[in-house]
Protein backbone atom coordinates (compact mmCIF):
# COMPACT_ATOMS: atom_id res chain seq x y z
CA UNK A 1 0.00 0.00 0.00
CA UNK A 2 1.27 3.45 -1.11
CA UNK A 3 1.57 6.01 1.71
CA UNK A 4 0.20 9.82 1.08
CA UNK A 5 1.80 12.44 3.11
CA UNK A 6 0.64 15.97 1.27
CA UNK A 7 -2.67 17.76 2.05
CA UNK A 8 -2.42 19.25 -1.48
CA UNK A 9 -2.82 15.37 -2.83
CA UNK A 10 -5.82 15.67 -5.82
CA UNK A 11 -7.06 12.86 -3.71
CA UNK A 12 -6.98 13.86 -0.39
CA UNK A 13 -8.62 17.32 -1.20
CA UNK A 14 -11.54 14.92 -3.03
CA UNK A 15 -12.53 13.30 -0.04
CA UNK A 16 -11.64 16.32 1.96
CA UNK A 17 -14.39 17.71 -0.26
CA UNK A 18 -16.84 15.25 0.72
CA UNK A 19 -17.77 16.98 3.52
CA UNK A 20 -19.89 19.62 2.19
CA UNK A 21 -22.67 18.73 0.37
CA UNK A 22 -21.68 20.37 -3.21
CA UNK A 23 -18.88 17.95 -2.62
CA UNK A 24 -20.89 14.67 -2.31
CA UNK A 25 -22.91 16.17 -5.60
CA UNK A 26 -19.93 17.00 -7.51
CA UNK A 27 -18.37 14.21 -6.87
CA UNK A 28 -21.45 11.24 -6.47
CA UNK A 29 -19.97 9.90 -2.89
CA UNK A 30 -19.86 10.09 0.32
CA UNK A 31 -17.52 9.23 3.36
CA UNK A 32 -17.75 6.49 5.91
CA UNK A 33 -15.48 6.65 8.54
CA UNK A 34 -14.33 3.70 11.08
CA UNK A 35 -13.88 0.27 10.29
CA UNK A 36 -17.61 -0.51 11.73
CA UNK A 37 -19.16 1.99 9.71
CA UNK A 38 -17.50 0.77 6.55
CA UNK A 39 -18.60 -2.58 7.36
CA UNK A 40 -22.25 -1.55 7.67
CA UNK A 41 -22.06 0.14 4.50
CA UNK A 42 -20.41 -3.32 2.85
CA UNK A 43 -22.83 -5.70 4.26
CA UNK A 44 -25.42 -3.14 2.87
CA UNK A 45 -24.08 -3.34 -0.66
CA UNK A 46 -22.93 -0.29 -1.01
CA UNK A 47 -19.86 0.24 -3.13
CA UNK A 48 -16.57 1.61 -1.75
CA UNK A 49 -14.34 3.19 -4.41
CA UNK A 50 -10.90 5.22 -1.98
CA UNK A 51 -9.93 4.44 1.72
CA UNK A 52 -7.57 6.34 3.75
CA UNK A 53 -5.55 4.47 7.04
CA UNK A 54 -3.60 5.20 9.44
CA UNK A 55 -0.41 2.69 9.45
CA UNK A 56 -2.33 0.93 12.44
CA UNK A 57 -5.60 -0.04 10.41
CA UNK A 58 -3.67 -1.34 7.30
CA UNK A 59 -4.31 -4.65 7.36
CA UNK A 60 -8.08 -3.87 7.34
CA UNK A 61 -7.37 -1.45 4.31
CA UNK A 62 -5.77 -3.73 2.60
CA UNK A 63 -8.75 -6.53 2.47
CA UNK A 64 -11.13 -3.61 1.49
CA UNK A 65 -11.81 -3.83 -2.43
CA UNK A 66 -10.64 -0.06 -2.92
CA UNK A 67 -8.04 2.33 -3.81
CA UNK A 68 -6.18 2.30 -0.71
CA UNK A 69 -3.29 4.59 0.76
CA UNK A 70 -1.98 4.93 4.31
CA UNK A 71 -1.79 8.62 5.60
CA UNK A 72 -0.43 10.48 8.82
CA UNK A 73 -2.85 11.20 11.89
CA UNK A 74 -3.07 14.68 10.62
CA UNK A 75 -4.02 14.14 7.03
CA UNK A 76 -6.84 11.95 8.62
CA UNK A 77 -8.29 14.50 10.82
CA UNK A 78 -7.90 16.79 7.88
CA UNK A 79 -9.88 14.95 5.82
CA UNK A 80 -12.79 13.60 8.17
CA UNK A 81 -14.50 16.62 10.26
CA UNK A 82 -13.53 15.52 14.06
CA UNK A 83 -11.09 15.78 16.34
CA UNK A 84 -10.11 11.80 16.92
CA UNK A 85 -11.37 9.89 13.62
CA UNK A 86 -11.50 6.53 14.26
CA UNK A 87 -8.22 5.57 12.08
CA UNK A 88 -9.61 4.96 8.77
CA UNK A 89 -12.47 6.32 6.36
CA UNK A 90 -13.50 5.55 3.07
CA UNK A 91 -15.42 6.71 0.22
CA UNK A 92 -18.78 5.34 -1.07
CA UNK A 93 -20.75 6.01 -4.11
CA UNK A 94 -24.00 7.97 -3.02
CA UNK A 95 -26.64 5.77 -2.21
CA UNK A 96 -30.26 6.16 -4.49
CA UNK A 97 -32.94 7.63 -2.70
CA UNK A 98 -35.87 5.15 -2.39
CA UNK A 99 -38.79 6.43 -4.44
CA UNK A 100 -41.96 7.14 -3.07
CA UNK A 101 -43.95 4.15 -5.37
CA UNK A 102 -41.96 1.89 -3.32
CA UNK A 103 -42.45 3.17 0.31
CA UNK A 104 -43.25 1.02 3.22
CA UNK A 105 -46.35 0.25 5.40
CA UNK A 106 -44.51 2.50 8.83
CA UNK A 107 -42.44 5.47 7.70
CA UNK A 108 -41.05 8.44 9.67
CA UNK A 109 -41.03 11.78 7.76
CA UNK A 110 -39.10 14.47 8.64
CA UNK A 111 -40.02 17.94 8.01
CA UNK A 112 -37.00 20.56 8.36
CA UNK A 113 -35.50 18.72 11.08
CA UNK A 114 -32.17 20.47 10.91
CA UNK A 115 -29.98 19.18 13.28
CA UNK A 116 -27.97 16.67 11.69
CA UNK A 117 -27.35 14.86 15.31
CA UNK A 118 -31.25 15.08 15.55
CA UNK A 119 -31.69 13.63 12.43
CA UNK A 120 -28.98 10.45 12.24
CA UNK A 121 -30.37 9.91 15.87
CA UNK A 122 -34.32 9.49 14.31
CA UNK A 123 -32.51 6.94 11.72
CA UNK A 124 -31.28 4.88 14.53
CA UNK A 125 -34.51 5.25 16.59
CA UNK A 126 -36.65 4.15 12.93
CA UNK A 127 -34.40 1.19 12.68
CA UNK A 128 -34.84 -0.05 16.05
CA UNK A 129 -38.56 0.59 15.79
CA UNK A 130 -38.65 -1.28 13.35
CA UNK A 131 -40.23 1.54 11.14
CA UNK A 132 -39.49 1.13 6.80
CA UNK A 133 -37.91 4.04 5.59
CA UNK A 134 -37.27 7.45 6.61
CA UNK A 135 -38.82 10.34 4.40
CA UNK A 136 -37.21 13.54 4.40
CA UNK A 137 -39.05 16.90 3.04
CA UNK A 138 -38.06 19.96 2.64
CA UNK A 139 -35.35 21.93 4.76
CA UNK A 140 -34.04 18.80 6.53
CA UNK A 141 -29.88 18.25 7.40
CA UNK A 142 -28.07 16.53 4.26
CA UNK A 143 -28.78 12.71 5.12
CA UNK A 144 -25.32 11.91 3.68
CA UNK A 145 -23.62 14.44 5.99
CA UNK A 146 -20.85 12.89 8.19
CA UNK A 147 -22.26 14.26 11.08
CA UNK A 148 -25.75 12.44 10.13
CA UNK A 149 -24.44 8.93 9.59
CA UNK A 150 -22.56 9.32 12.54
CA UNK A 151 -25.28 9.70 15.06
CA UNK A 152 -27.17 6.77 12.69
CA UNK A 153 -24.68 4.34 14.18
CA UNK A 154 -25.07 2.60 10.40
CA UNK A 155 -28.92 2.71 10.67
CA UNK A 156 -28.20 5.12 7.55
CA UNK A 157 -27.31 2.31 5.45
CA UNK A 158 -29.98 -0.33 6.68
CA UNK A 159 -33.14 1.88 6.90
CA UNK A 160 -33.91 3.19 3.26
CA UNK A 161 -34.53 7.01 2.78
CA UNK A 162 -36.89 9.21 0.64
CA UNK A 163 -36.84 12.95 -0.43
CA UNK A 164 -40.04 14.81 -1.33
CA UNK A 165 -39.10 18.47 -1.07
CA UNK A 166 -42.92 19.20 -1.49
CA UNK A 167 -43.55 16.87 1.68
CA UNK A 168 -47.10 17.84 2.27
CA UNK A 169 -47.98 16.49 -1.37
CA UNK A 170 -45.54 13.55 -0.78
CA UNK A 171 -47.88 13.42 2.18
CA UNK A 172 -51.65 13.68 0.10
CA UNK A 173 -50.13 11.37 -2.09
CA UNK A 174 -49.17 8.65 0.60
CA UNK A 175 -53.05 9.31 2.42
CA UNK A 176 -54.55 8.11 -1.17
CA UNK A 177 -52.31 5.16 -0.96
CA UNK A 178 -53.84 4.45 2.23
CA UNK A 179 -51.35 5.51 4.29
CA UNK A 180 -52.71 7.38 8.17
CA UNK A 181 -50.55 10.52 8.59
CA UNK A 182 -49.90 11.25 12.08
CA UNK A 183 -48.15 14.64 13.45
CA UNK A 184 -46.45 15.42 16.37
CA UNK A 185 -47.39 18.74 16.88
CA UNK A 186 -47.72 20.92 20.32
CA UNK A 187 -51.60 21.97 20.15
CA UNK A 188 -52.29 18.19 19.08
CA UNK A 189 -54.58 15.74 20.60
CA UNK A 190 -53.00 13.43 23.29
CA UNK A 191 -50.93 10.69 22.04
CA UNK A 192 -51.85 8.33 24.54
CA UNK A 193 -55.05 8.91 23.65
CA UNK A 194 -55.07 8.52 19.81
CA UNK A 195 -57.37 6.36 17.35
CA UNK A 196 -56.05 3.22 15.94
CA UNK A 197 -53.84 4.39 12.95
CA UNK A 198 -54.27 0.93 11.42
CA UNK A 199 -50.89 -0.48 10.14
CA UNK A 200 -49.65 1.68 7.07
CA UNK A 201 -48.87 4.64 8.56
CA UNK A 202 -46.50 8.04 8.28
CA UNK A 203 -45.25 9.80 11.43
CA UNK A 204 -44.34 13.39 10.80
CA UNK A 205 -41.86 15.21 13.11
CA UNK A 206 -41.45 18.64 12.86
CA UNK A 207 -38.81 21.37 12.81
CA UNK A 208 -36.54 21.94 16.41
CA UNK A 209 -37.91 25.36 17.10
CA UNK A 210 -40.94 25.94 14.31
CA UNK A 211 -42.37 22.21 14.69
CA UNK A 212 -44.25 21.27 11.36
CA UNK A 213 -45.60 23.48 8.33
CA UNK A 214 -49.01 24.94 8.25
CA UNK A 215 -48.95 22.87 5.20
CA UNK A 216 -48.23 19.54 6.83
CA UNK A 217 -50.44 20.48 9.64
CA UNK A 218 -53.55 20.93 7.20
CA UNK A 219 -52.66 17.37 5.45
CA UNK A 220 -52.29 15.31 8.50
CA UNK A 221 -55.34 12.79 9.24
CA UNK A 222 -54.00 13.53 13.31
CA UNK A 223 -52.00 15.86 15.21
CA UNK A 224 -50.55 14.45 18.74
CA UNK A 225 -48.76 15.43 21.35
CA UNK A 226 -47.30 13.58 24.36
CA UNK A 227 -48.26 14.86 27.85
CA UNK A 228 -46.31 17.69 29.39
CA UNK A 229 -46.38 17.22 32.98
CA UNK A 230 -43.98 19.21 34.62
CA UNK A 231 -42.68 22.61 33.39
CA UNK A 232 -41.39 21.50 30.09
CA UNK A 233 -43.14 23.36 27.43
CA UNK A 234 -41.32 20.93 24.42
CA UNK A 235 -39.54 17.83 24.35
CA UNK A 236 -36.16 17.71 22.16
CA UNK A 237 -37.66 16.50 18.50
CA UNK A 238 -35.10 13.23 18.23
CA UNK A 239 -36.62 12.26 21.72
CA UNK A 240 -40.38 13.17 21.21
CA UNK A 241 -40.09 10.96 17.57
CA UNK A 242 -38.71 8.40 19.51
CA UNK A 243 -41.23 8.26 22.05
CA UNK A 244 -43.68 8.17 19.61
CA UNK A 245 -42.25 5.46 16.93
CA UNK A 246 -42.01 3.22 20.29
CA UNK A 247 -45.30 3.97 21.38
CA UNK A 248 -46.65 3.25 17.42
CA UNK A 249 -44.93 -0.05 16.52
CA UNK A 250 -45.13 -1.83 20.27
CA UNK A 251 -47.99 -3.86 19.54
CA UNK A 252 -46.91 -5.07 16.36
CA UNK B 1 -25.32 50.90 33.47
CA UNK B 2 -21.41 50.39 33.17
CA UNK B 3 -20.01 49.38 30.15
CA UNK B 4 -17.05 47.14 30.10
CA UNK B 5 -15.19 46.42 27.00
CA UNK B 6 -11.98 44.63 28.21
CA UNK B 7 -11.05 40.97 27.88
CA UNK B 8 -8.97 41.52 31.13
CA UNK B 9 -11.14 43.21 33.37
CA UNK B 10 -11.36 40.71 36.91
CA UNK B 11 -15.35 40.39 36.12
CA UNK B 12 -15.88 39.28 32.76
CA UNK B 13 -12.28 36.62 33.85
CA UNK B 14 -14.34 35.58 36.39
CA UNK B 15 -17.35 35.32 34.33
CA UNK B 16 -15.43 33.47 31.45
CA UNK B 17 -13.97 30.87 34.37
CA UNK B 18 -17.44 29.91 35.61
CA UNK B 19 -17.75 27.71 32.02
CA UNK B 20 -15.00 25.33 33.80
CA UNK B 21 -15.87 22.97 36.75
CA UNK B 22 -13.20 24.30 38.53
CA UNK B 23 -14.21 28.08 38.39
CA UNK B 24 -17.81 27.36 39.30
CA UNK B 25 -16.36 25.24 42.58
CA UNK B 26 -14.23 28.47 43.22
CA UNK B 27 -16.80 30.98 42.99
CA UNK B 28 -19.65 29.20 44.49
CA UNK B 29 -21.61 30.37 40.66
CA UNK B 30 -22.90 29.51 37.80
CA UNK B 31 -23.66 30.61 34.14
CA UNK B 32 -27.36 31.13 33.17
CA UNK B 33 -27.62 32.56 29.09
CA UNK B 34 -30.50 34.31 27.35
CA UNK B 35 -33.40 36.02 28.78
CA UNK B 36 -35.36 33.23 29.10
CA UNK B 37 -33.27 31.06 30.55
CA UNK B 38 -32.43 33.75 33.38
CA UNK B 39 -36.80 34.28 33.78
CA UNK B 40 -36.57 30.84 34.37
CA UNK B 41 -33.94 30.63 36.45
CA UNK B 42 -35.41 33.91 38.94
CA UNK B 43 -38.48 32.00 38.64
CA UNK B 44 -37.00 28.90 40.19
CA UNK B 45 -35.94 31.07 43.01
CA UNK B 46 -32.09 30.97 41.82
CA UNK B 47 -29.98 34.21 43.13
CA UNK B 48 -28.59 36.22 40.53
CA UNK B 49 -25.36 38.27 41.07
CA UNK B 50 -23.67 39.40 37.74
CA UNK B 51 -25.38 40.29 34.65
CA UNK B 52 -23.62 41.20 31.22
CA UNK B 53 -25.66 42.50 28.03
CA UNK B 54 -25.26 43.81 24.64
CA UNK B 55 -26.76 47.14 24.37
CA UNK B 56 -30.13 45.50 22.90
CA UNK B 57 -30.37 43.61 26.09
CA UNK B 58 -29.81 46.34 28.56
CA UNK B 59 -33.83 47.08 28.97
CA UNK B 60 -33.77 43.62 30.40
CA UNK B 61 -30.71 43.59 32.38
CA UNK B 62 -31.32 47.21 34.23
CA UNK B 63 -34.48 45.43 35.42
CA UNK B 64 -32.44 42.56 37.13
CA UNK B 65 -31.40 42.60 40.88
CA UNK B 66 -27.80 42.50 39.73
CA UNK B 67 -24.54 43.82 39.05
CA UNK B 68 -24.93 44.41 35.63
CA UNK B 69 -23.19 45.63 32.27
CA UNK B 70 -23.32 45.88 29.31
CA UNK B 71 -20.28 44.85 27.00
CA UNK B 72 -19.16 44.63 23.33
CA UNK B 73 -20.37 41.30 21.54
CA UNK B 74 -17.07 39.40 21.28
CA UNK B 75 -16.66 40.05 25.38
CA UNK B 76 -20.03 38.24 25.30
CA UNK B 77 -18.69 35.66 23.27
CA UNK B 78 -15.75 35.22 25.21
CA UNK B 79 -17.98 34.81 28.43
CA UNK B 80 -20.22 32.59 26.93
CA UNK B 81 -18.91 29.33 25.44
CA UNK B 82 -21.51 29.60 22.05
CA UNK B 83 -20.27 31.40 18.84
CA UNK B 84 -24.18 33.10 19.05
CA UNK B 85 -24.39 33.98 22.64
CA UNK B 86 -28.15 35.26 23.28
CA UNK B 87 -27.40 39.08 23.95
CA UNK B 88 -26.91 38.56 27.60
CA UNK B 89 -25.89 36.36 30.69
CA UNK B 90 -26.02 36.39 34.21
CA UNK B 91 -24.13 34.66 37.21
CA UNK B 92 -26.07 32.49 39.69
CA UNK B 93 -24.96 31.42 43.20
CA UNK B 94 -24.97 27.37 42.60
CA UNK B 95 -28.15 25.64 43.95
CA UNK B 96 -27.75 22.79 46.25
CA UNK B 97 -28.45 19.48 45.27
CA UNK B 98 -30.82 17.83 47.21
CA UNK B 99 -30.49 15.34 49.62
CA UNK B 100 -31.17 11.56 48.95
CA UNK B 101 -33.22 11.59 52.23
CA UNK B 102 -35.72 13.54 50.52
CA UNK B 103 -35.60 11.49 47.00
CA UNK B 104 -39.27 12.13 45.80
CA UNK B 105 -41.61 9.16 44.67
CA UNK B 106 -39.64 9.00 40.63
CA UNK B 107 -36.45 9.14 39.61
CA UNK B 108 -34.00 9.09 36.69
CA UNK B 109 -30.54 8.20 37.76
CA UNK B 110 -27.44 8.62 35.29
CA UNK B 111 -25.06 5.91 35.90
CA UNK B 112 -21.49 7.69 33.71
CA UNK B 113 -23.66 9.76 31.33
CA UNK B 114 -21.09 11.92 30.10
CA UNK B 115 -22.26 13.94 27.39
CA UNK B 116 -23.88 16.84 28.69
CA UNK B 117 -26.18 17.39 26.07
CA UNK B 118 -27.80 13.66 26.82
CA UNK B 119 -27.58 14.82 30.12
CA UNK B 120 -29.19 17.87 29.72
CA UNK B 121 -31.60 16.50 27.13
CA UNK B 122 -32.94 13.55 29.84
CA UNK B 123 -33.40 16.38 32.52
CA UNK B 124 -36.16 17.98 30.15
CA UNK B 125 -37.62 14.82 29.34
CA UNK B 126 -37.86 13.90 32.99
CA UNK B 127 -39.59 17.25 33.61
CA UNK B 128 -42.14 17.06 30.71
CA UNK B 129 -42.98 12.90 31.55
CA UNK B 130 -43.36 13.77 35.16
CA UNK B 131 -40.09 12.64 37.34
CA UNK B 132 -39.36 14.26 40.42
CA UNK B 133 -35.94 14.56 40.58
CA UNK B 134 -32.17 13.28 38.71
CA UNK B 135 -29.95 11.22 40.42
CA UNK B 136 -26.13 11.72 39.28
CA UNK B 137 -23.78 8.87 39.62
CA UNK B 138 -20.25 9.05 40.00
CA UNK B 139 -18.39 9.84 36.31
CA UNK B 140 -21.69 12.04 34.97
CA UNK B 141 -20.92 15.52 33.52
CA UNK B 142 -21.23 18.79 35.41
CA UNK B 143 -25.21 18.99 35.90
CA UNK B 144 -24.48 22.77 36.04
CA UNK B 145 -22.07 23.41 33.07
CA UNK B 146 -23.53 25.76 30.17
CA UNK B 147 -23.57 22.78 27.83
CA UNK B 148 -25.92 20.47 30.20
CA UNK B 149 -28.08 23.41 30.81
CA UNK B 150 -28.65 24.38 27.21
CA UNK B 151 -30.01 20.99 26.04
CA UNK B 152 -32.32 21.32 29.60
CA UNK B 153 -33.79 24.35 28.34
CA UNK B 154 -34.59 25.41 32.24
CA UNK B 155 -35.73 21.88 33.39
CA UNK B 156 -32.33 22.16 35.28
CA UNK B 157 -33.64 24.74 37.28
CA UNK B 158 -37.12 22.99 37.96
CA UNK B 159 -36.19 19.19 38.62
CA UNK B 160 -34.17 19.01 41.46
CA UNK B 161 -31.02 17.12 40.95
CA UNK B 162 -28.95 14.37 43.71
CA UNK B 163 -25.85 13.96 43.72
CA UNK B 164 -24.47 10.28 45.04
CA UNK B 165 -21.01 9.05 44.08
CA UNK B 166 -21.29 6.19 45.14
CA UNK B 167 -24.44 5.36 42.88
CA UNK B 168 -25.05 1.20 43.83
CA UNK B 169 -24.56 2.60 47.36
CA UNK B 170 -27.63 4.98 47.04
CA UNK B 171 -29.36 2.74 45.10
CA UNK B 172 -29.27 0.12 48.13
CA UNK B 173 -30.40 2.80 50.43
CA UNK B 174 -33.31 3.91 47.88
CA UNK B 175 -34.06 -0.06 47.59
CA UNK B 176 -34.62 -0.20 51.51
CA UNK B 177 -36.57 2.80 51.37
CA UNK B 178 -38.96 1.02 49.53
CA UNK B 179 -38.10 1.97 46.00
CA UNK B 180 -38.01 -0.30 43.24
CA UNK B 181 -34.52 0.19 41.43
CA UNK B 182 -34.57 -0.53 36.98
CA UNK B 183 -31.92 -0.34 35.02
CA UNK B 184 -31.97 -0.11 31.71
CA UNK B 185 -29.46 -2.76 30.11
CA UNK B 186 -28.89 -4.28 26.64
CA UNK B 187 -29.07 -8.15 28.51
CA UNK B 188 -32.20 -6.85 30.74
CA UNK B 189 -36.03 -8.35 29.61
CA UNK B 190 -38.04 -6.91 27.33
CA UNK B 191 -39.13 -3.16 28.76
CA UNK B 192 -43.24 -4.02 27.52
CA UNK B 193 -43.30 -7.25 29.52
CA UNK B 194 -41.68 -6.18 32.92
CA UNK B 195 -43.22 -6.42 36.54
CA UNK B 196 -45.37 -3.62 37.71
CA UNK B 197 -42.76 -1.54 40.01
CA UNK B 198 -45.23 0.22 41.91
CA UNK B 199 -45.52 4.05 42.51
CA UNK B 200 -41.82 4.43 43.78
CA UNK B 201 -39.39 4.17 41.51
CA UNK B 202 -35.94 4.36 40.42
CA UNK B 203 -34.73 4.55 36.79
CA UNK B 204 -30.96 4.29 35.78
CA UNK B 205 -29.75 5.35 32.89
CA UNK B 206 -26.26 3.97 31.93
CA UNK B 207 -22.68 5.49 30.13
CA UNK B 208 -23.36 5.89 26.29
CA UNK B 209 -20.81 3.14 25.25
CA UNK B 210 -20.45 0.81 28.44
CA UNK B 211 -24.06 0.86 29.90
CA UNK B 212 -24.70 0.42 33.53
CA UNK B 213 -22.16 -0.43 36.04
CA UNK B 214 -21.65 -4.01 37.08
CA UNK B 215 -22.24 -3.03 40.65
CA UNK B 216 -25.32 -0.97 39.53
CA UNK B 217 -26.84 -4.35 37.50
CA UNK B 218 -26.08 -6.44 40.69
CA UNK B 219 -28.10 -3.57 42.97
CA UNK B 220 -30.89 -3.51 40.27
CA UNK B 221 -34.21 -5.11 40.97
CA UNK B 222 -35.35 -5.44 37.10
CA UNK B 223 -32.90 -4.76 33.73
CA UNK B 224 -34.97 -3.46 30.83
CA UNK B 225 -34.18 -3.55 27.17
CA UNK B 226 -36.27 -1.67 24.51
CA UNK B 227 -37.19 -4.29 22.05
CA UNK B 228 -34.73 -3.94 18.61
CA UNK B 229 -36.52 -4.85 15.63
CA UNK B 230 -34.08 -4.05 12.73
CA UNK B 231 -30.37 -4.23 12.66
CA UNK B 232 -29.86 -1.61 15.28
CA UNK B 233 -27.96 -2.71 17.88
CA UNK B 234 -29.08 0.02 20.69
CA UNK B 235 -30.30 3.36 20.90
CA UNK B 236 -29.19 6.86 22.12
CA UNK B 237 -28.76 7.16 25.87
CA UNK B 238 -31.14 10.39 25.78
CA UNK B 239 -33.71 8.70 23.71
CA UNK B 240 -33.83 5.10 25.56
CA UNK B 241 -34.46 7.50 28.95
CA UNK B 242 -37.18 8.92 27.11
CA UNK B 243 -38.56 5.77 25.62
CA UNK B 244 -38.42 4.50 29.53
CA UNK B 245 -39.67 7.37 31.36
CA UNK B 246 -42.97 8.05 28.96
CA UNK B 247 -43.29 3.77 29.03
CA UNK B 248 -43.55 3.94 32.84
CA UNK B 249 -45.41 7.27 33.60
CA UNK B 250 -48.02 6.86 30.54
CA UNK B 251 -50.29 5.80 32.94
CA UNK B 252 -50.11 8.02 36.40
Amino acid sequence: MNTITSLHNPLIRDMKALNQRKGRLEQGRFLVEGEKMIREALSCGLVIRDALALEEHAYFAERLKARAFIVPEGVLQAVCDTRSPQGICASFDLPVPTPLSAAPDRIVALDGVQDPGNLGTIWRTADAAGFGAILLGGGCADPLSPKVQRAAMGSGFRVPFMIEDDLPDALLRMKAGGWTVMASDLHGMDFYCRPNPGNRYVLVIGNEARGISQSTRLVADMLLKLPMRGGAESLNAAVAAGIMMYGLTKEH
